[in-house]
């Protein structure tokens, strides 16, 4: 008998007939015995719904009383789960993050789980109960309602599985597993049948938005076997690993890309101490991600410097950059924002020589001109012109050899 | 310094604009230094739509799952509300049954409240917060979500109101009081300054729906005041009192009606003992309630027996009764569908006589036949033909002279 956290996502139970299915699909294992304890989303669209009531009450809603009133999303979709397990013979029992409870931090719509007390749910499982929890949501100290932010529900099953101490932890969604790159761009991309909890962090990252990062890290730290699988469709999706269980026979596991960057380069700034940090601490006050960072070696006593950001941000942080910019007596901003990141990931290129320079060349043999470059230990991502963005990453997963199956 | 509690209906938070109206009049009162403590409904709809969606998942829905479904309603009320009052410069902050906590039993959908922990309610007026409380749920001693059924945010109101020993409890509604008799039948029906608990227990239940009989008998038990007005124009509304504070002047405070009866008559009945119980136990083991019971001298050694109950059950006993009859070995079973109910009611009639005698003269002199007759301390009902509805309506609210103002 083995002990599962099955998470589904809002386009999983987007619908009273989608949950059905979820009913189904989950009294099926647990009918051979096992135990199971779902993590469900707010049903797709629900979230906006009620943040968009809150916004036309406050402009900027109160963060304890938007996390009240988005947690009931979840907590419907616990509620109408449980009832349509029930209606198959199967019992179950819902819980919200207040009723589990999973105790967190008090920073609202961005809270941090700091506890979670499995007695009831242990107790319920026990007694053959398939429980639901209302994922993204938890309690504070002085019993506040909590949400955990973006991909929340996620980190609720991560979460849940550490604490049950769970054979493995199902993150259903509506892919059926890590891809070797996205296959609306790469028809030949194939499915991993595993990849590295680090690997998974820097595809997630990276643009192949599968699960969030913050429950891939949790699942790290926690040593929770986490797996991506499709709720539509049969399939064992994708294991997340520990690096020492892989084969290590791939060089690279996958291609990342994100097209939502745009670069800004601050030119002839004079190259003295303390300069990044006159650069981007305005960019970061003004809550602004900044992505890839570079500066290279200086002449004449000056340099240049290149940092990317999200598309949205673009036309912010150029003004800010341009202030930046006359305030440091620095030459020019020049910007770009119709521009593409593109990453090999791979832990085999730790051991392995040979990876970049065979990615520069295949990108070379295309005529696809290379405009930044960053490096990581198990990544290499290049910044090239939008336009390049099919071509380069089609012509990487050949010389990758990625259509092929490992040899593991 | 007052503290009050506020109760607002489904139809006055029924959009984002009446939610925001709730906020003003609320604000304007907390502005004078008064204590304010809000209580809410679902916005109206919200229960319903969220109860077609239990019934898609389970013909019954499980009690404890479809409290923790409906629970939502209030509590999304409760977060706009306090967003609202907030935008307004008003410091506020919600609470779900649960975080109150108002302890309930566990008899789900229609738990009763057994205690309420003030101690963060009035921490938050202290600190000059508005607080707002989603009626109508509660949690009992295991953690679980319970609800109080229908009109259980009266109840919420009430409960709130004699914890804090608040000066008064306002139901807000979509009347302005509590009427004569219905202003859509008799245009000059006239709201009441006042009316007793007892009378206002008799016009609820009689069919003017104003306030739930629970709460009224709350209110009672736990001598709040309670005051009855309209969400959407000013003006005192209706002080519900006890009797020991009302002049006596007027003979009747109102007249009540109830279209929803159905009557049927077993003729024929052998008459011993225990035949009245075999013949309603039946009807009331299929949940069927029964409004008014009449059993006249038998003749013969038979009496004919003769209960109303809803008309939505008419069908449904009619067929119980059938079998019933076959049984006992009694004459026939007759029904009528299409009558109604009307009472005068009034503690001014325990002090008076005649009042009876006026009520079947007046009928008389419009020859409305009357069908059946009840009695208690304080009410007069009778079942007529439902085509004399407004006719008796409207004669007897002059015979009474409720279109003019009482002396009190």
């Amino acid at each position: 008998m083995a002990v599962y956290v099955y998470k589904f996502g809002g386009t999983s139970v987007g619908t009273i007939e989608r949950i059905k299915a979820v009913a189904q699909k989950v009294k099926k294992v647990r009918d051979t015995g096992d135990q199971i304890v779902v993590v469900v989303s707010a049903m797709s669209g629900e979230t906006n719904r009620l943040i968009d009531m809150a916004k036309q009450m406050q402009a900027q809603p109160n963060g304890r009383e938007l996390d009240a009133l988005i947690s009931t999303g979840e907590q419907v979709t616990t509620a109408l789960l449980s009832m349509a397990l029930e209606d198959l013979g199967c019992p179950a029992c819902s819980y919200t993050g207040g009723q589990v409870k999973i105790l967190t931090d008090s920073i609202h719509t961005k809270a941090r789980i700091r506890k979670i007390d499995d007695s009831r749910i242990r107790a319920d499982l026990e007694a053959g109960k398939v429980v639901v929890v209302a994922g993204f949501q938890g309690i504070d100290e002085d019993g506040n309602i909590t949400t955990l932010g973006r991909g929340g529900s996620d980190t609720t099953g991560v979460a849940l599985a550490a604490a049950l101490k769970a054979d493995e932890c199902h993150i259903y969604t509506d892919v059926d597993g890590v891809y070797t790159t996205d296959p609306r761009i790469e028809p030949k991309a194939r499915r991993l049948e595993q990849i590295t909890f680090e690997e998974m962090l820097e595809m997630a990252s990276l643009g192949s938005k599968v699960l969030q990062i913050r429950s891939v890290e949790f699942a790290g730290k926690y040593n929770v076997k986490l797996r991506v699988l499709s709720s539509f469709t049969e399939g064992n999706g994708t294991l997340i690993t520990y690096e020492d269980t892989q084969v290590e026979s791939a060089l690279i596991s996958g291609i990342a890309f994100n097209r939502d960057e745009a670069k800004l380069t601050i030119t002839g700034v004079p190259d003295m101490p303390g300069v990044a940090s006159k650069i981007l601490a305005p960019i970061a006050d003004e809550n602004i991600e900044i992505d890839m960072i570079i500066q290279n070696i200086s002449a004449n006593g000056t340099t240049d410097f290149t940092f990317t950001v999200h598309r949205n941000d673009y036309v912010k942080a150029k003004k800010i950059l341009e202030d930046i910019c006359t305030e440091l007596g620095a030459k020019q901003v020049l910007g770009d924002n119709s521009i593409v990141k593109i990453s090999i990931v791979g832990v085999g290129m730790r051991s392995h020589a040979g990876i970049a320079s065979t990615m520069f060349k295949t990108l070379a043999a295309e005529n696809i001109n290379i405009q930044m470059i960053s490096t990581s230990e198990i990544k290499i991502s290049v910044v090239v012109d939008e336009k390049y963005l099919e071509l380069a990453v089609r012509a990487l997963h050949a010389a990758f050899d990625l259509d092929k199956a490992n040899v593991s």
